[in-house]
């Protein structure tokens, strides 16, 4: 254990809740050791009913004065954000690190990254194209009746609830993409910490709730809760208007449900589970088999396989260079040393999942990599092909760890009738030579209406945050295929529109004037200003 | 009985299913005259569930084929339905007023009001910028990681079930505004009949297939099914992939909780239920009460008050003015012949409304229009404010037909109170003079959080059709505050982001290709271009 971490004053484990620090101590859990299992001396306080209204009330206090904020005010809170993450020092790197067995230069990395996508969505407000300004002038002369002034733009739909990923201590949890750009879009956040790394989760919380000061926002526009009975009470409560999700599919399912018997239902955009199918035409893996095969195992194993992008489903055609590309992939495989993951249940339901393939009638243990106790061995897998047409899918069940399936099907119009039955997925990626993807463009077709993203000659891992990326699909990948919860149309999802009638300029908010004092581009009458 | 209508062979009364006309003829069900409540010599089949599932897998197999179609194809096949919408004839018109009791005017207006739509929608594929095309090109170069090179464009999300509204038997209905959107998207429909006007959906049904056949489409793209329980069945296909209703609340509920329950959830956009208030200022009154009272008196029997935007709530502030006013628009009201409604279930709602209204504590009437056999007459209600902060919120309810309520608050601070807790509306009104508009700033921040579209000293009802319409609202207003079923907005609805990462020009579909073959507008590195 690092030197100075053991009685660290710096971790209360009680509730943020609009800038004070809240717990009733009627039970406590404990940080744990990724490596070792062992409990950490950091003590954390489930959040009461009472809390988790208190939290949301919180935010819906925040709500009207969050939302008018000017874009400088709201982009400087991001910016700031990312500012105070910078500052966190190498104890909290070393604390990551003990709490989820990512290596530091990953965790630097991923600090690099949210700090990114926090000065990207801060760009994303100062520029004010996510308001969508569209404006209807007025016709009075026209007959039979006169055109009124409409003026429409976007406003944050209000509190959104948000359940932080295991896998992106800091990419994708309390001060991750859903809370950047739910803050982006002007609506107060409250965050559920993920159980796997709650130590984070506070420091974290922390470097917001100093940006929260300095920046001078409503106090309750950022609240964080610990505990395990989070999810059914925050997500009922009625000043939550929206969810966002990244997680297994059964949490998504149970948030999605509970959002819906709502009295007000609300959107949730959950995040759930994808197998990524990678397709392996025979002209590429005649031009390159054997470096596709250490690219797939590279990209198997990356961060422990616990990736939502992470390749579960290798599809080949029948013949000698698909045997013998499964023979390459199960020796790089095996190469592979056995990975920490996140947590004990993570490396529990990665085990059990192992346990359930190899009892599965079908599925054949190709190869392991490297074992050691307490740690996650890459995993192949080969599977009958019936198994991928069988009614439940069962080759399209995520499973959370350094492990692929290879199937290898009789020919090209298999191969069509695997993907117009596939559900939704996050991605495909396809291996093709230049002169097979000429006859490709009927299956990208097929593949367009089930995934989010289509990637040629590469693998699925590794989510660039910009402002073309889709990472969303169809269910059951996602609970809303109109939506991404990475890159800057993720702000779209917590926007909704509103229009103005005949208002004169002096009572319109800023951006629908006629001067336009906030400079914003804009649609006028159909065209583009 | 209009002469040559009684035997028309032109009126089949089956399902159209990918282009055929199909019924099993185990059950019917006629066409009735609005004014007589006769049943007129039009009979209708109910879909089986055999036919419904063939309805939704005709448009899924359409599915394919349309949403490849080029822009200018997909436009002209908007174009060319409104085209054979103009070439219905007087029959058309006679028909249409028999079975809904609109005059000729309002059908005429009406139809030429879907034509424009429809052809709105034509000149927004033309253009292009509903594709939202994306791209973020590669940095081969970038350190540590290259960045790929990703296309973003937006895709039709899949087959729409369209439930049309009874009290727009053309704009609202078969080839309304739901229809026009999701077509625009690449979206083939099913669309349910209403059951106030089969024998008008047969005929628009009719045209638009002439539409399909003349422009080459595939014959799924469009389908319609007669019947009244066929919204169940329908929005549980697996093929159906979206769903947009304009009716009751208790019906948007419950196909809302139908997609919920599937086992792929699917998005609904209902637009269910709204009262619409007005909230009058004291200075408005002074300056011009009783030309607000005859507007209002106006608005409120427009259409026989069957409009989503009907105003059903009057709000003003104790005192004089208010009471002064009460008296002018129950002067205008009575003044006000009776209503032919839509059809005789209507009417019978609404005078149960009327009745329910009468036993309600705090509920008194203070004015009815002329009164007729069989028509329905305007009324005026007076509430104790007591049912303004009910939980219940019995105001909130919507009385669909000529009648409004009109409540008078103590102060300022207990309309924003009211607003506060108000729910979900499609629009809010407010009169006010210039120099009470200055404070009132803080009060449209309010209503802005509560509404889809705010009006000043004006009427909700007349919803212009253009690109800076909000028809939409919080719940129950609608399923999905973040949409709007009138305007070019609409076709957000039925449109999911897709990418391509990695893929090269000849590979990839026309909108994101390099040369920009479709002269596109598009954003490349955050640029407009």
């Amino acid at each position: 254990m690092p030197s100075g971490l053991q009685d660290m004053p710096w971790i209360s484990g009680q509730q943020f809740i609009a800038g004070e620090r809240v717990a009733s101590v009627y039970a406590s859990f404990s940080s744990h050791d990724a490596v070792t299992g062992r409990a950490l001396p950091y003590t954390f306080f489930p959040a009461t009913d009472a809390e988790i209204a208190a939290a949301a009330d919180a935010a819906a206090y925040a709500f009207p004065r969050y939302r008018t904020s000017t874009l400088d005010e709201r982009a400087c809170f991001l910016d700031t954000i990312a500012e105070e993450l910078d500052l966190l020092d190498d104890r909290f790197i070393e604390l990551v690190m003990q709490e989820t067995g990512l290596p530091e230069a990953r965790i630097k990395g991923e600090r690099l990254r949210t700090g990114n996508q926090l000065r990207m969505f801060a760009e994303l407000v100062r520029a004010g194209d996510f308001l969508g300004v569209r404006i209807t002038t007025a016709q009075p002369q026209r007959q039979p009746l006169p055109r009124p002034d409409i003026r429409q733009y976007r406003i944050g739909i209000g509190p959104v609830a948000v359940f932080g990923a295991g896998n992106f201590p800091l990419a994708f949890s309390v001060a991750g993409g859903d809370t950047a750009s739910a803050l982006a879009a002007g609506c107060p956040v409250v965050v559920k910490a993920h159980s796997g790394h709650p130590a984070t989760s506070e420091l974290t919380a922390q470097a917001v709730v100093r940006a929260v000061s300095r920046c001078g926002m409503p106090p309750g526009v950022f609240n964080l809760l610990f505990g395990d009975n989070v999810g059914g009470p925050l997500v009922s409560h009625p000043a939550i208007k929206a969810v966002a999700f990244t997680g297994s599919r059964k949490g998504g399912k149970a948030l999605f449900d509970q959002a819906c018997r709502r009295a007000e239902p609300i959107p949730v955009f959950a995040e759930m589970s994808s197998v990524n199918p990678l397709i392996l035409l025979p002209g590429a893996l005649q031009e390159r088999g054997a470096a596709i095969a250490a690219g797939l195992a590279e990209s198997v194993t990356l961060g422990g396989g616990q990736f939502c992008t992470n390749p579960g489903l290798v599809i080949g055609l029948k013949g000698e260079l698909f045997e013998t590309f499964c023979r390459q992939l199960a020796d790089e495989l095996q190469k592979r040393p056995p990975a920490v993951m996140l947590n004990r249940p993570t490396l529990t339901n990665y085990q059990l999942g192992l346990f359930q393939h190899a009892q599965q009638h079908g599925l054949e243990l190709l190869a392991t990599g490297s074992t050691a106790d307490g740690r996650a061995e890459a995993c192949l897998f080969r599977a009958d092909p019936s198994l991928l047409f069988a009614p439940e899918h069962p080759l399209e069940e995520e499973l959370f760890g350094p492990a692929t399936v290879a199937v290898a099907l009789n020919d090209w119009s298999e191969l069509v009738r695997w993907a117009q039955g596939m559900g939704g997925q996050l991605t495909a990626s396809l291996f093709a030579a230049p002169s097979e993807l000429r006859d490709c463009r009927p299956l990208l077709e097929l593949l367009e209406t089930r995934v989010g993203r289509l990637i040629l000659n590469s693998y699925p891992t590794g989510v660039e945050v910009c402002d073309a990326m889709v990472h969303g699909g169809p269910w059951p990948a996602t609970t809303d295929s109109r939506s991404t919860s990475v890159g800057t149309a993720a702000v779209d999802r917590f926007l909704r529109p509103v229009c103005y009638q005949g208002y004169p300029d002096e009572a319109l908010p800023a951006p629908l004037q006629d001067a336009n004092p906030w400079g914003l581009r804009r649609q006028v009458d159909g065209q583009r200003q």
